[in-house]
Parts: structure tokens; sequence; C-alpha cells
């Protein structure tokens, strides 16, 4: 693959690399890592690639790559920018016969997005949003029980992304990935919204299969001189009727990166956190509790297919992630030899599309004091 | 102590005999427990009372313990009994000179509950709202620690009450607890808003010493056929400028008794459950968690005080509600011996108006499609 | 009841008041508080006591009850002094007709517990340990399982009883609660074995329904100047085979009560520990692990019987306590009435027996290096 | 890197692969993944290797990478087969110029081990040993923490490793990782206790910095027909007086990796566990109990150097393993540079000694019926 984005001190850049290495399926090969050439291939080298492969901008990768021999070039492009240089990339990249794995919100506003859909759809090109959650073996079984009907019909919802780390001015400091979060221009409309919100609001919809119709936001802006949220409580309603909430925050003091999820139905209900990622607690109306565990006992065929070691031996983040990078190379694979595949099991523009809509109505009732407002 | 309802079978009524039991400072002597004379006589041998003190309503309770000599008589009256019961008994007492114990929420209705905050003013005796949770040891604690500032400025709420036992129709079974909690004469305009809701209200501003301004709230009648709500889902704002989030639920499947809350300021931060009451987990800017117990290290007074056996030997319900109990018969003391007394360390009637209040903005604002709507 | 020791300041004397009152089944009616008359009569005032049952010895007490009609005299002793002071109160009880509670362990030395054994037997009197946390809910449905085989065959234990108050020479403060436990003529031979290492036992015993037939014992006496031993680490084999350690301190700082235990079976495994008393864990060869809830959902009727509350209202210490109680005042009141009486469901002089058997057992072990030392 | 062992199905030849794989600074070049050149290559080109680099033996591959330009062979070999194949290609690649990764334990017998000890020292290479759970973050914290004095002196040791897959007689079925485990020919006179003891002893000897001194041990052999211990229950003696105890077990049903440790000292206590790897645990004498996090607040620089993400992202089993990698091609890098390097922070011959040593004591112990035995 080649990386757009991800230069020395990148977070998230990083976290793409190791993902998509765990599993020996993906060789990074060429990056256009920052915006300048000089520290692009500083990067790069650094990565141990060769140096005519470490390009200044995105645009010089996409068009040397692809001048170069089939089995040499890269397959895909993984983009890891802030979101304003989401889409960008991501098209370009498509339109020269690239896939591509986005990091999200899939880009800087809706109608991006839903002109990237367009791209996607022309240029048959694969395309894979890291809401890299959705890769948990224990979120693939709350789905699956979900999917089954073994917690009947889904009444309530309760989801949080809580986070702390901008309770404190911390764009102030020379923090990079402070700064560009708190700026629209880099952002978009939404602040936490984007960043974590669209990671509520996807694992919502990735586990019980239903889309949230509608939302009432009261967004909070509490850190000194912000324009963009960074805190949210949001009232939800599901397309089944469901009811629920939606807290959100990044100055939420002391936690570190606390989602979780519960669902409740007319037969059973589950919840899951994502720090404590190896449980998943099921509660029942004549059973006791159960604690669902990687690759333990009772689980579903699409848990137990995510899970890379025995029991007892923890995955977390990077592993989830990698679960999205190793169905997407599994797909690239399979599209490279010419076979058909399935519906993906990672998620796609569609996810993307639908977290943007997300962050416009909630941005759109927060501006009408927490009216309803529909998301579609 | 005289107890208005409480017969045998009742779930409340025995909490309140065995809480008042704890300390050994309060002795039943008497009792209105049941709707029959006889019923109440059976109750009350039962509980090895004398029979002449079984009586079959409480206007004759409260008159004959009246012309009892006063080393004889009742000192105050447990209100045990559906909410539609709670008011006249208490005006009774009140005004033939008994203190009274009243289980929450305080009235059937906001007339009845600001009546009676006139009722009590006039008598000059004590009234003790039963919202017991405030008894527990780690909530003094949380309610010191914001008090000292030690949280510094609260900005974020997150509560939640959520049980699963009316998941099911049970009020179509002959289970009593459930017949008259979704009964609308018996419980008044709220279901689970009444029987829960009033206890994540209470502890918040209990222990933020803060007013919630105003809610939108979004109820849920999933039972089949009910009228009142059985699950809420409500955007709280706080007088301060802090948002947040209350859910309640009797229809969240598995849940037992889930009473928790989360306080985020901008020095701290702190979480509480009480199915796990021994426990209060507080985070901060740039120290670990730290996990405060009952008679551990690091208390203040306020939690030190309420504890009443060593470190690690864990107290539960019962003992947090028997506090009330304890704080009140030691004001019932105080003041039978013409002492005067400090500002109660046990909710009043403020907190029952309070929460009848909540109650009242929290069904306008769902009538209102979960508009904002002030409590005051 | 009456109670000898317990005056004003003692820390067990209380929680056996408080126990014996929550279920309204037993009220306490005299005591021989402390060592002086004078000290006597102010605890007893100060517990509502007629001054003229404040006896200034357990003989006084002993003598002036047993002239009272019986009506109104005690029905029973609980003593709760330190361990050389059990024997004597707990002798002259039962030859006087009253049945005894007696906290743990029960005599200061083997022989004296050989020797109440007979005049238990000889008395015909009942009498009751206080080993308080087999009364725990979870703790009765611990023991229902593998007396039902849930468990299958018991091939493993872990038990364990961690405390850190002895971590400092808190005994060379004037903190009394340790001056007694580390003076071999108040406690005996066994330090934190008497006081802690008698309930992990008999904790094993009772759950499991097996005896521990040898142990290899390794002492530590870490405090200065100790004699006695304020920490253990043993080695266990029970009657059917099964294997495993026991773990006890009081110089494991910061742990506050820490009593726990594991035990594996060939078909399930279970896990529990008092500090969280309100889940029993248990694991299965098939099925995921299951948590069990006082009142909650798929307990056995054992169990069952013991919640005083619904489900997720949590029950502690004082319960589990008053559990032991409640079980021992049925028994009175049914001997008192006539009434044959089933066996017992609270600690009895065998339990007594066999936990000073382990002291013992344990020490003579110690002085051989941790050689096998059987328990009989 | 070249390895040895760890065909398709293998367990922990995977494990090797995804954690050296992760930090981008490791490339599998070769293997002689199987015991026939068929299945190695099927299991290579499976990976990706070039045909020519599949090798039928570890000698073959040791000698053709030998003859390979400098550039192009592999670094060093990594050695994932059964115990008994640990010796001879961890001692050709020595004596042929490879570094070398090795799983544990590091030999068959105590002699071979304390011959790769010299072989070793003779050829002038290096040599990890994987006790892959000393690389997570909060094991570093807790060495660092006692390291520098913060626990004050160690009193008292609790450490376990209770797993329950071998509860039935999975090696009569066709389970590969059960049957070498059970023979003594491949795993030597350790059953659990080299499988997984000798992660209790390197971990409780790393992190407190102190050598057990001597060890009380009485194994189980519970299923049937084994010959190899497949439970453990020790006393330990460590070399400053601390006591403790060692439980160990693979038929403790329902436990599925269950490694933890508790430390008491006389200033501050900790607790860990793998299967929560993300939480520190840590008890004081006057503050409450604290829990530190990978990245999160007051950690020294040994745990925060090995965290690769921000705070609350959980690490797990194979970012610990990956640590050991990452650190020992850190080395490589240098010598293969011509640097010199310090003291290296992963397990190395020393721990392999110490290991068998543990094994050794631990086998004789039991023989004489859990007598003192010495580990030197």
């Amino acid at each position: 693959m080649g990386m757009v984005g991800g230069g020395t001190g990148s977070f998230i850049g990083d976290v793409h690399r190791k993902a998509a290495a765990i599993d020996g399926m993906i060789e990074l090969v060429c990056g256009a890592f920052s915006s300048t050439a000089e520290k692009s291939i500083a990067s790069g080298l650094a990565l141990n690639l060769e140096k005519s492969r470490c390009y200044g901008t995105f645009e010089e990768m996409i068009e040397k790559e692809k001048a170069l021999p089939e089995a040499t070039r890269m397959d895909f492009v993984a983009i890891v920018t802030p979101n304003h240089m989401h889409f960008p990339p991501a098209k370009m990249a498509l339109e020269n016969g690239f896939h591509v794995v986005c990091d999200k919100p899939v880009t800087l506003t809706l109608e991006e997005a839903e002109e990237l859909q367009k791209v996607i759809a022309k240029s048959g090109k694969l395309f894979a949003l890291t809401h890299n959650y959705t890769g948990n073996s224990m979120v693939k079984q709350a789905r699956a029980m979900v999917a089954k009907g073994e917690l009947g019909i889904i009444r309530k919802i309760q989801a949080q992304y809580l986070q702390g780390w901008l309770s404190t001015s911390l764009e102030k400091t020379d923090q990079k990935q402070a700064a560009w979060r708190v700026d629209p221009k880099k952002s978009g409309i939404g602040g936490a919204l984007g960043d974590i919100g669209t990671h509520a609001e996807n694992l919502i919809e990735y586990i019980t299969g239903l889309n949230i119709e509608e939302i009432a936001a009261d967004l909070g802006r509490f850190g000194e001189g912000r324009v963009l949220d960074d805190d949210g409580n949001m009232l939800i309603r599901l397309e089944n009727g469901a009811k629920g909430t939606i807290s959100i925050s990044q100055i939420a003091l002391g936690e570190e990166n606390n989602l979780g999820i519960k669902v409740y139905g007319t037969k059973g209900s589950l919840e899951w956190y994502q720090e404590n990622p190896n449980e998943l607690i099921t509660r029942w109306l004549e059973e006791p509790k159960k604690i669902y565990t990687p690759n333990g006992n009772g689980l579903h065929e699409e848990a137990l297919e995510v899970s890379r070691i025995p029991a007892g031996h923890p995955e977390g983040y990077l592993e989830a992630f990698a679960t999205i990078y190793k169905n997407f190379a599994t797909h690239v694979n399979a599209v490279n030899r010419g076979q058909s595949i399935n519906k993906p099991d990672y998620p796609t523009i569609e996810d993307g599309v639908r977290g943007m809509k997300f962050i416009y109505a909630a941005v759109e009732s927060d501006r009408n004091n927490a009216a309803w407002t529909k998301i579609n």
C-alpha cells in the first residue's frame, strides 16, 4: 500500500501501518507522508522505504505509482490525513485505478461524501473506511446475536464515547493532534462529533442493524474560544421505534477512550466497552448474566473468525484495526485475481455518508435548541 | 415509630423496618399496615407488636396513639404506601404532632407536595423523605469533594437508573408491586419517572449541589397497554451551564437496580454505581485514577461518619437506608429534648417538591416532543 | 439476648448488635459489656438498656438473669470478647440453661474447644459460632452448586484472606483491636491464623463440603517484635484428593478485607470475594462465564431464601452476619416452643473445633519448616 | 528473520510472526517450518515467502542462508518448536553466526540450558527468550516502581497462572498443542511447570528484581494417565526473606489464561493480571487505591516508552510480545552497525537457565512430598 499523510510523529498514520502489518498481508511500499517533500522523504526512510518512493505530494505519488509495473506498484492508497485532506487524494486515487482505505469521518463535508460515493461507484474500485471498532471480535458477536434475533426486538440504546484530552486548552500548546481537531477548516462542521461521535453512531448501527432515524442534540463548546463542539448529549430514535441516548465528549476529564454501548431488547441485552474489549456482557430474562470472551465458549462463527489467538490472550485496538485491513486486503486480492467478492465485512462509503449525515443532523438540531432532526 | 402501609409481603415496608432497626435507635411500636384491620393485625402480630397497637386505618392509629402517654406513644410515623396514600396520612400525622418519614415520590401530585410543604412549616415537625441512596458513604464523599471544589467547575453529568423488571407485562400477573406502579391513580403522572427517575434527579442535585434547570425528555411506554412511562431518555442543563443526560428504564432487560452517576469537572471527575456502592471512582488531570472505599484512605469527614464498619466490610442498600433513619432519629431525639438542630442531613420536603417538579417537567416536555422545559 | 463484651468503642460488639437487630427477631436486653461495672453500665445506658440489667461481670449477668422470670430474662448470650474470654462465659451460660452465640475462633486453646463441645452436648442448649461469611447469599449458592454436583469432582482450591491493617506496628499505638490480636495470652497460638485464617478454612469446608486433610504452612512474623503470625502461606490437600493453597495476611499492605475463594471442579468452577459479595462468578466447560447475583436469575432455593431485598440491592457484611443470627433465633424460638429442629444452618461447635485444629496444625507445620501436618 | 517451526496451524509460530511484524522492523525472509520439506514449503508459500527460502530442515536453512550475501540473508533465527527442538537449532544458529530468538522454556533439560549459555557466550551473538509478558507496559511500570523503592521492602508475593484447557483429556483427541505438552520426550520433566510455571516465576523475578531462593511444590497430575504435572501449588521464599505462593494449573476449568501477580511491600503494593493487562492496581499506606494505565497519568519512563498508542487504546498479548521483538531488533541493528549496546531489555539466557532451575527444583520438591528445595 501507499500512504497519504502519517509522517513522523503522526498518531493515526502509525496506527494504520501497524494494523496493516500484523497479519502479514500488506506491505507499505510508498507514501506522501507530509506537506513537504523533504519531510516526506525523512519519514519514508525512517520506515525503510526506498527514497524514490517517498513522494512530496499525493498527486505525485498516484501518478508515479501508476506508471510503475503492475507487480511493483502499490495496490491501494491509505489516507490518514486530517479530514479536509481525505476527499482530494481519495478521488484522484480511485480515478486512477487504485483502491482506497480512508480514515473517518470520510470527508470534510456531506457534499464531498456524496460526491465520493459517486466516484467510487464509477471507478469500480474498493473503498474501506476505518471505523476500526467494528473489527473487534466481541462487536462481531454482538452484531451476530442481534441479527439472529437472540435479543428480540431492540427497545433501548445507550452509547457513549468519552475522552478527556481536550479538557484543557491543549490546542493552544503546540499539540498538533489538538490543533486541527478544533479547526473547522480542517475538521468540518463537527468537532467531537466527527472525531468520535461518528464512531458511536457507526457502532450503534453496525451492532443493531438499525438506522438512527432522528436525533435531538445539545452540543457543548466548553473549551475557551472553541467554535466546534467538544461535548454532546443526544436523544436518538431508531427506525424500529427504539429510543436512546448518545453522549460524547472530549472534555470528560480523566476519561481516556471510553467508547461503550448498551443494547436492550425484549429477550436479551448486551453491553460492551472498547477499553475492556475482550468482554461482552449479556443479560437475559431467566438466565444469569453471561460474559463472552474472544475465542471463548459459546461464540458465533462471526466472532470466532476474527480472533487471532486462543481465549484469554487479550487483543486490543490495533488488532481490531487490523481486522478492517485484513478483510479489505482479502477483497483486494480477490479483485486483483478477478474473483467475485461477497458483501464487504468492513465499513464502506455507505457508512461514511451515514456518518456525515449524522454530523449534519446533530449540528442542525443543536442550532435549533435540540429540536428533533431527521438523519437521511 | 408507627408505620402506615408495609403489611406482610410488602417490599418497601420491610426495608424501612430493617433500616430503622440497624442502629438500635428506633423501635417499631405500632402500625396501620394494611387496608383491613384484620390484615393489619396479622401483620403487626407477625412483627411482635401488641395487638392493641395494630390499627385498621392510619386515622385510627394517629388518634389512638395521640391519646397515649407521651413516653409510650410513637414518636413519628413512617409512610410506606403507594404514592396516592402518602399525602393524607402525612398531613394528619403532622397536624396531630407527629414527625413523619415518607417514601418517595413525596405525593401523588405536585399540588399535594406544595400543600404538604405548608403543612410541615406550620406544624414545626420534622419530615424526612427516603431518597435512600444519598445515605451511602461514597455518595457523601462525592458530595463533599464537589462542595470543596476538588472537581473544579462541573461541566457534564451522566446519570442512569436502569431496571428490567417490567420488561414483560408483569402487572398482568398478580404481582402487586408492578400493578400499582403502572396505575396512574396510584402512581401519579409519572411511572418510572416517579419510581426511579426522582432518585436519579435527587442524586444529581445532592452530589453536585446544583439544580437541574431544564430538561428535554423522550419517554417510552414499551409495555403493552401502559399509559405511564416505563422508560425515559432525557437531556438536562444545570443551573451553572453544565449539560448531561439522564436515562431511566424499567424495561432495560436484565438490569437489576443500576443507578449510576458520572460527574465531570474542570479539575476532576467521579463515577459511582449503587450496585457496587463501596467504590467511588475518581479521575484527575495529572494523577492516575483513584478508587475510594468506605472507611478507606483519604476520605472526608462527611464520608467517614457514615460508615459503620471497618474498610473492606461492604455496606449495602439497607445500611444507606438506615443512615437516613439514623440522621432523622438523631434530630427527633434532639427536638424531643428541646435542643436546636442543624441543617438536616437527610432528604426533606424540599427534595420532595423538586422531585415532583422534575416529574411534571419531564411529562410536559415529552408531550411537546421533548422540547426544553424548565424545572421550577 | 444478653451480651458479654462489646462495650463502647468495640468493633465486633457493635457488629453483633446491628446484625442481631436487622431482622426484628432479637432484642438486646442486658449485657456485661466491659471489665468494670462502671464502664459496663455506661455502655448499656448508651444502648438504651435498663441500668439494672447492665452487669459488671458475666457471672453476675448469668446469675441475675437466671433469677428473672422466664418471659423477661434473656434467651441467649452473645459472646464478643477477645479469644481468651470465650470459654468461661460460654461454659457458664450453657450450664445455666442459656443458649450461646460466640465469636470465632471458638476458644483460646484446642483443649477448651473440645471441652466446650462436651459442655454443649451435656447442656442440650444451642450454640452458634459467627463464621459470618457463610451467611452470604452467594456463598449459599456456591455450597448448593457443589452439593448438587454441578461442579463435578473438586480438584483445586485457592483461598485467601488478605488484610493490611497490621502492616505497621499498630499495636504499639493505643489501638485496642491490634493490641490483643498480637498477644498470645489473649489470642492463643495463632495470630492471623485465628483471626482470619479460620474464616478461610471454614469457607473452604462450608462450600466444598470437604475437610482439609493436611496442611503445609509457612507462617510469617513480619511486624517488629511479633511472636504470633501476621502472615501465612499454606498448601492444602483435601480429603478427596483435591489440592490447593491458602494465603492469609494482616501485613498485605492496602488490602482491606479481601477474603476470596476459587473452587475448580471437573464440570465447573466458581469464584467469590467478600468485598464484592453480590457476585458469584462461575465458569463452565462449554458455556460462557455466568455471574449469579442475590435474588437474581437461576439461583437455588438455598440462596434465594437468604436474600432480604430484590436483586440489584446490595447486601453486605452486616446482612450476612444477620443471617447467622436469624437462623439461630429461628432455632431458639423453636426450641423454646418445644419444637424439634432441623440441622442448623449456622456454624456450630463442630466448626469451632475444626478451626482450632486448623490453627494447631498450621502452627505445628510451620515449626517443622512447613512439613505436611494432618488436621484431625 | 528466519523461523524454525511454526508451520500452518501452529499457534505460537503465528504469534511470533505477527509480533515481529507490528513495529515494521522485522521481515520474515525464510523458514524451516515443518518436519517435511513439502509441508515447510506449503507453509512458507502461504506466508508469501520465496520457495527457495522455504527449507526442509533447520540445518539446511542455516547452511543455505549463511551462504547468501550478508544483505540478503536472515539476521536472526526465531525458534518456535516444542521444547525438545529448541537446543539443536539454537546451538547451530549461534555457532554459524546468527542471533537467536527462542520460545520458552529455553531447552528440554537444564544441562542443555547451561550448555546453551556457554555457546551463546562463545558466539558473541544475541539471544532473546520470549517471556512475552514482561513486554507489557504495566509490567514495566511495576518493575520500575519496585526498583525505585516505591513499594518499600517486598514482604509477600502471590502469583498464579491458571488455565483450564487440559481439564479434559484433550491430548487423546488429535489436538497437537495438547499432545506434545503432556509428552516428557517433547516437554521435558515439567508439564504445566515448563509451559506456564516459568512465566509466573519469570514475572515474579522480573518485577521484584529478587530471586526465588527456595520452593516447596505440591504438583498435581489430574488428567487420566498423565505423567507430567498439569497443576501445581507452591510455597516460595525469596532471597530477601519475602514469602509467597505460586499456583499454576492447566486443569483450572474455565480459566483461559489467567496469569496474575500481587506484590506487597512495606510502603505500597501492586496487582496485575494479563487478561486485563491495561490496568496496574496499586495500594498505599495512606492514599486510596490508584489504577495506572498505559500512557496514562503518573507513569515512569520505563512504562511510557513501551506504549504504542494513546491512553485508553488497549494493547494486548501481541503488543507485549512485539516489545520483546522490538527491543531485540534494536539490539540486532546496533550490533550489525558495530555499535555497543546497553543491558538487554528482553529476557535472555540467564532467564532461561533460571526457568530450568525452577522446573527442576519444583519437580524435586514434589518428589520429596513438597520439601523445601533450593533454586540455584
